[in-house]
């Protein structure tokens, strides 16, 4: 079998001692800055035992062989024996906490706890609650649904149908514990003067989502092909309307066109200045 | 004013061209291996023009003169010129891309992109349709709701109310793409023989939600407090009947007393061995 120092698919492995969110999110991170390579990338998560440390070499070896040029390894093991239990790996092993900690412990002065990685371990109940109560909120305030308790909201996002509110508010309330609703804008409300009742003196948790009309069309096209619903001109139309009701609301908003659930998220907390409910 | 090398309180920022959000996740679960140490954790996203590199470097120069001593600065920049301004700032400058994309350039032999970090852009258009469909078909498939479509699940995940399920799926959806529904297991599931019409012919993707009965009885008991629903009594009652169920229908579960949504859903992702569908 002929080896090449750089084939087209390299095997990336992403290690950790718990769920390997930040080792993963981390990794792929680093990997999409070589756009030019292509990575085949595998998670193993709870590497938390001897055993569990030798199988994980053991697929990683096997990995090895297979493709015929070691594969890289990152790792993020607070556990120092578990880390030096995967170093033996036929791999390029690079230990991501390992280099980061040891900088940071010469500036703290301090020594880090010799426990296992812990982001992602449950808080304390309290911030369990908030989190599951603000997961609660969101899907009782979806799509404009519940007409009570919307003063409860941190953020109602508005817009028109199908411009992403859903999955951004699921996703603040998911991961910083953020009660957010929205409220989707119809022809209706733009016939209205002022705002629909449901949102009334909410003026200040009012954030609008825009978004280019022929990404709607596109958007809605795949759900409802060839309806008025969808057609462009409808889009346009709803598109203009909208940006003109919260122009003259003065909700602020953002283009959410071409945008991931991640950066409108951000966006949001970052331009309403949210604060995480949950650490 | 008196400085001192470590008060209890030492600001960190996190801060990115981009969301943030990896270097969020990695910053805390770096700061969290120092227990003893308390951090004031304040994240900046989108630096990406120089203006705003200058204005972060003021926000952080006044911090480290309002706390008498430099904060921790953790920083994630593809861009070499934004994370050079950032060393002008009075603080420790840990840049975190560059310790590790150093060695990967070196073992991978190529040099990385100098583009912006873009981990959380969107993907494809066809990566984030899928996305978007399995948040749908979540919240379509949420507590048992729907008659319909439920064998289009990846997961299906079954237990008492407030076992958690709603939370694990969501997060399956938002962060994988996976289509998962739930299904609450109710006294009138425990008296049938089989499993309920809606599940009927799906066993292989079932999974179940075990949660210990103190803690179910404590979860319901802020919800309802003094009901028969939430009394220990028949949180007992309703764990016992669940497990019974799942042991006789051969359905895996797994304990989800005490573990975090992360927790779940990754223990999910990897006993039921489901892809993820989106990169």
């Amino acid at each position: 079998m002929s080896t090449t120092a750089n084939p087209p698919h390299r095997t990336a492995f992403f290690v950790s001692d718990r769920t390997g969110i930040t080792m993963e999110m981390l990794g792929r991170s680093l990997l999409r800055q070589f756009d030019n390579l292509q990575f085949n990338e595998i998670t193993i998560p709870y590497i938390d035992t001897p055993d569990k440390a030798a199988a994980a070499v053991s697929e990683i070896n096997e990995r090895a062989a297979a493709d015929g040029v070691r594969p890289l390894l990152l790792s993020t093991f607070a556990n120092p024996s578990i880390r030096a239990a995967l170093n033996s790996a036929n791999a390029f092993h690079l230990d991501c906490f390992g280099s980061l900690i040891a900088p940071l412990e010469a500036e703290l002065g301090v020594t880090p706890s010799p426990a296992m990685g812990h982001s992602h371990r449950i808080g304390d109940t309290a911030d369990q609650r908030r989190r599951i109560d603000a997961i609660r909120f969101t899907l009782d305030h979806d799509d404009g649904i519940s007409r009570k308790n919307w003063a409860q909201a941190d953020i109602i996002l508005v817009g028109v149908s199908r411009s992403g509110k859903t999955p951004t508010c699921l996703y603040l309330a998911l991961q910083y514990g953020v009660c957010a609703g929205n409220y989707p804008l119809v022809p209706e409300d733009f016939a209205r003067a002022g705002l629909p009742e449901q949102l009334e003196n909410l003026g200040g948790k009012l954030f609008g989502f825009n978004i280019h009309p022929e990404r709607l069309h596109q958007i809605r096209s795949e759900r409802k092909p060839g309806s008025r619903y969808a057609s462009l001109d409808n889009c346009q139309q709803e598109v203009r309307q909208a940006e003109a009701l919260m122009k003259r609301e003065g909700i602020p908003y953002l283009d959410a066109t071409n945008k991931s659930i991640e950066e409108m998220a951000i966006a949001v907390l970052h331009h309403a200045k949210l604060q995480r409910k949950i650490y």
